[in-house]
């Protein structure tokens, strides 16, 4: 394998979803093919793929297969199992990002560690293997503290609020008394985000802060170029170039940011794959993160991350899908539909990107 | 059948090229799945698609294996028979552009004939069925005359200058003694082209006047939006809105025009389908030709067509495409590859948008 990888060459994707399926779409623009190994049939990335391989992820000989035809493989899905991306790698397949930024991300108490041994500060927490140990976190940092699953969990599940030392019996029973971490409140005045990429000769690249808006732990609108003092801006730029250095990371990531009354920032998470906060840049940048992660994935240079325009995200969740027509009809809208068939309640449907001039 | 057709609906594509590529890759972005007819396996539009029909365009099983899983059908290559058109019409089946514009884009003398009659001002033109035909035009029109075959031939093929009585022979000859067109010279300065589009309820859009570049009878560069007296913008859209109304079209056409050295304009031609001129707008507008086409045969309302961007766009020709690995150096250049496997000579194996702001 030599990179940059030419054109024609194929790239696997580990997921089927919409992340797949725009990165798809990316990969055939700049000449590539996509096989998509997914447990769904008929998924969304695998309607505009030029292969699918329908299997469980850690179905090893369907791995197998899809390292046969690839020559590099990446992820849409951040809970792929972190052992079958390290049996690829392995087996001698190109994997990136590779398993150890999975393996960070699927366990919130490995990934807290590593983020502040990285230099990248969080808010304070505590490894909770029984009720005892989350007592012990009550005494030392006090109450509230968000305890949640190391593991699994996304979208606001998998956490329970602690409230008191009283709290801390049944909490530790709605999360399935599993291996958890417990968390003290972000004081954050605002969410904001970072997508980032790096490419495989080490050069690194970030796009414009993104302003986050959730509801019931769904994100529901970013807003990009965020506003922000310049200490801020220079700060996310910073966190996201030591996570990616620390990771000896290729791709593109999603690093969440807390901002505080001062403007300081507190690390959420990272995802190590194109994230939603950073959908913007499909139509407020010349290059987008899709198309930024398969540049970086086939060992292509990085493109430019500056924004062309401001972008008004908003994700369509559930029954918003229905409002497509409408979406049609607003000039400034340029709407993305994933192709899933049901509009399950806090199913991500689609985005429309609400696309206006820079302010000069 | 009811339009608008939602989300969710599949489109039938005639076609497996890069237009049904990009055709493909935007019915997707908007939540439609997209089953390709073709008789290339593995063909740049199919490896974007849900499905794929492999056959003949006039296979009566496959188109009515198509119109089975289809709501709409359309087409990317504008030879397809126009009566693999008809008979998915007379089946019932949805089809737009209709079978009439293919019948009238296939033959160059009903194209004219076509055309003068709505109004639309073309070079002067005789119907050639033998060299006395050709002899008695050299007479009306005098010398040269550019000799076309009625049917086939695109970028340059097919035809032969007639620069004397002497010519008549050989270049009716070289045509292969076929039904043919002579065309008097067009005394241009420039050319250009409009993308013009027309929904379901007549609505109609028009993108900015695009100026063209060939070389060897194939389209190597455009520049939209293109500078050009008001009256000759005004021209432009006019010819567009009047052969859109006497066709009764549904979709995205391009309409080539030449430019005369006064600012009044000729029809060249007109394609019953997205056309090279308008990959522009995938990088120039909010809604570029391929979204437009996709809404359009949906039964959507048309979308924007102002200019965002300045754009030159290059075609990528042949050996042109091993250059890519320049073109991704470029920050303003968008790359678009067609995932041609083999870069014969002429053949468009993908373009480069190079944008810029516009001129304010």
């Amino acid at each position: 394998m030599s990179f940059p990888l030419a054109p024609g060459a194929t790239i696997g994707i580990l997921g089927g979803g919409q992340l797949g399926r725009m990165l798809a779409m990316a990969a055939a623009r700049i000449g590539f093919d996509v096989v998509i190994l997914t447990p769904e049939t008929n998924s969304p990335a695998a309607r505009v793929a030029a292969g699918a391989i329908v299997a469980a992820y850690d179905d090893v000989t369907a791995l197998d297969a899809l390292a046969d035809r690839c020559q590099v493989i990446t992820c849409e899905f951040e809970n792929v199992p972190a052992r079958a991306l390290a049996h690829l790698e392995q087996r001698g397949a190109m994997v990136a990002p590779d398993s150890k930024a999975f393996a960070l991300a699927q366990d919130r108490l490995a990934e807290k560690t590593f983020l502040n041994e990285a230099g990248l500060p969080t808010v304070g927490f505590a490894q909770i293997d029984s009720e005892d140990e989350l007592h012990a976190a009550l005494a030392r940092f006090g109450a509230p503290l968000l305890l949640k699953t190391r593991r699994g969990g996304y979208d606001g599940k998998g956490q329970v609020w602690v409230r008191s030392a009283d709290d801390a019996s049944p909490a530790f029973e709605t999360i399935g008394r599993r291996p958890a971490i417990a968390e003290t409140p972000a004081d954050f005045v605002r969410e904001c985000a970072v997508i980032a990429a790096r490419a495989r000769d080490g050069q690194t690249a970030f796009y414009p802060l993104t302003r986050s808006e959730h509801e019931a732990g769904i994100l529901r609108r970013t807003l990009a170029p965020a506003e922000a003092a310049p200490a801020t801006l220079a700060a996310a730029g910073e966190a996201a170039r030591r996570l990616l250095e620390a990771l000896g990371y290729v791709g593109v990531l999603g690093l969440e940011l807390f901002e505080r009354a001062n403007g300081s920032l507190l690390v959420n998470e990272f995802a190590p794959r194109v994230h939603n906060t950073g959908h913007w840049t499909l139509d407020g940048c010349v290059v987008d993160q899709f198309e930024q992660h398969i540049r970086a994935v086939a060992g292509w240079p990085l493109g430019p991350t500056d924004a062309i325009a401001r972008v008004e995200m908003l994700n369509l969740i559930g029954e918003d899908v229905g409002r497509w027509s409408e979406w049609v009809s607003d000039r400034s809208a340029r709407l993305w539909l994933y192709g899933k068939a049901e509009a399950r309640a806090g199913r991500k449907m689609g985005h429309v990107n609400l696309v206006s001039p820079l302010a000069s």
